[in-house]
């Protein structure tokens, strides 16, 4: 068995792992960063593609937003459409001058893996048998199968960024954790293709039929989405009927300008509200899906996880620099804190914009009128429309 | 049998029948008002007592203002208490100077009936078997019997101002209405007593024990309320039980100043959203708890049954002195869109406030962090504090 040593293990290399380590790097903490996938299968993962300022800045911070700030869109405002007409929510004038960026994930995993690179940093693609050690204790340490040989890193402290279904988690006794969930009876179902986008915003579309987002990756590459059944096929689901039922759901001016083009890529995902508590257990740190799920209205997801590793950077820089173990004692309750602003603002939402199955919960026919009356509301009120401007943007930190 | 003719006949001498009259006469439209019941038990109902700017104003247009601005009380904020502290809402502040008055609906009610009185404007009590005729024509006409008399008026109108279980919403044929209903697993038991009040304005609790409301009707009359089961009977709560469970959802200070005394009045209520869709059919309209109920939580109730009184009252004179069908045509929809935006808000509220059993619906385990981090959010966010406050005080009116 060989057996290293570092500061910091890291399990996952996906966007927070790879942006905790190129922080923690820059703050001359050693780490290394464990994935059980192949760099390929990682970059091969569609997901958001809107970050707020919080998170572009982060990117800066780690010296990786070049080509971000060259590629991607600012978008200073996003529409809401429904009854037939858009109303635009102007982000920037709402909220001081804040903005969102426009990038995707994968462009980010991307700078964040060359960056590492780069920086000749340890990553470990395709570890098998990850396996967290005595992180309740002050030796942690972390095994792992490579090649078929067995390796054990000690270290101060691990990182969990290892998402939903990681190991990080699984790792922590059932006792330990307490688990909050809410499913929602609808999917989400996604293309991408390279078309021109529909508007030069987003378009978030509350039809009868179901909700409708049409977002963007490029000035030439489009990711729409539609409400769908969970039973739903994607199978079922040709490029002729998306881009029909897409054109359905949006005003009559957005569906004549909607620009068609053969799918790259066609997934259903489900919609979950998901978050694990407390998020730190001894020298073990969950960050990001690892700890939390949002329904993805409102893109919270990535930015929400770049919060955390913003957290815990802090924590940990503050820990090696100042001997000071007060940033990681307050971790947990400073991330979960604005976690359940973030699943709050993605439920609110999720709610306001999707039609609700008879019968599931809060809704029904009261419901629908409810939302129509909470639009209504939201178009017509400065203090309403500022708020969900300050959420969509991000909130501030608590420093 | 006894016929006679006037211009709007109104069922109910609550304060929203009383008012519409009163509106009516200072615009010179003849009506009478129908009412079974005694004036002494329409006296004897408690209700809300916090009127938004928009009903006063319009208590001061009907010319019945005038005790209301000698004894009741202008509350320029209110108090939210969770997590042991108390986070006060500026309405004055946030909404530009507006503020809400603390004035109970039996002295509203006790001054229109006065003035109605002093106008000498016919109103009939104990109507027994009032009866709505051919409201879907162009010569309707109310039957009743009194003192074991048939009468019958001929009018050109009928406002159905009878509440939730009155007979005008009755009388429509169900094919005609849309009935939407949400029924909440709570109900609030209050107390009416001749103590002082806890602090100078409301304060609304979200305590785990259940959601407390410390209200009051004067500087030396105060309604508590409680969050309590369903199951409960008011039997089962002597004073001292409930003074004491209130003082427990309060924050310490609060239930340190608490002065508690003999109860007056002490009743359980279920919570319930109601609308009926639509408020005109023909020659009727419906206004205030005839078409709609709230539940109590931020006193919209009187609030918008004063506003449909005053887009009725409004539509009929446009009716008889501009001879213009514009306002009665328009009437239902104006209403509902303001209706569905009160009852949005009440129920948000509500939602905000109370602690929800398990298993029901929206709420568990994570309703409850989603609660704490909207409130969290709340108290910390000029925007949102702003859309609160602004509800409260009463939205604009749509002219």
């Amino acid at each position: 068995m060989n057996t290293d040593r570092t500061q910091v293990v890291i399990i996952g290399a996906g966007p927070s792992g790879l942006l905790l380590g190129q922080l923690l790097h820059r703050a001359g903490i050693a780490n290394v960063v464990l994935e059980q996938r192949s760099p390929e299968y990682v970059l091969g993962r569609i997901r958001a593609g809107v970050l707020e300022q919080v998170t572009t800045d982060l990117l800066d911070e780690a010296g990786v937003g070049a080509r971000m700030h060259a590629e991607g869109l600012v978008h200073d405002g996003f529409e809401l459409c429904f009854g037939g007409a858009r109303h635009r929510i102007d982000l920037k004038g709402l909220t001081g001058g804040r903005t969102v960026m426009v990038y995707g994930q994968t462009e980010v995993t991307r700078d964040l893996m060359d960056a590492r690179q780069a920086a000749g940093l340890p990553t470990v693609y395709e570890a098998e048998q990850v396996r967290l050690h005595d992180f309740d204790g002050r030796q942690p340490s972390v095994s792992y199968l490579k090649g078929g040989v067995e390796h054990r890193i000690a270290c101060d402290f691990i990182a969990g960024c290892d998402g939903f279904h990681g190991v990080s988690r699984a790792s922590v006794p059932a006792r330990s954790i307490e688990l909050f969930e809410r499913v929602y009876p609808f999917g989400w179902l996604g293309i991408l293709a390279d078309v021109p986008p529909v508007a030069d915003e987003l378009i978030y579309s509350n039809h009868e039929r179901g909700f409708a987002l049409c977002s963007m990756r490029s000035r030439t590459r489009v990711r729409h989405y539609l409400q769908c059944s969970l039973e739903d096929q994607v199978e079922q689901w040709d490029d002729a009927r998306f881009w029909d039922e897409l054109r359905r759901r949006l005003d009559p001016q957005a569906a004549e300008t909607l620009v068609t083009g053969p799918s790259i890529e066609k997934s259903i995902a489900p919609l979950r509200s998901f978050v694990a508590e407390p998020m730190r257990f001894g020298r073990l740190f969950l960050a990001g899906d690892a700890a939390h799920i949002v329904p993805p209205t409102g893109a919270k997801g990535l930015n929400l996880a770049a919060a955390d590793v913003r957290y815990l950077s802090r924590a940990l820089a503050e820990f090696y620099l100042e001997r000071s173990e007060a940033g990681i004692d307050d971790y947990s309750r400073k991330a979960l804190r604005r976690v359940w602003k973030a699943e709050r603002f993605s439920w609110y939402l999720t709610s306001l914009l999707h039609r609700f199955p008879a019968g599931s919960g809060d809704t029904g026919a009261v419901g629908h009128r409810m939302q129509t009356a909470e639009l209504d509301y939201l178009v017509h009120s400065n203090a309403a429309m500022t708020s969900l401007a300050e959420n969509y943007v991000g909130l501030p930190f608590e420093e």
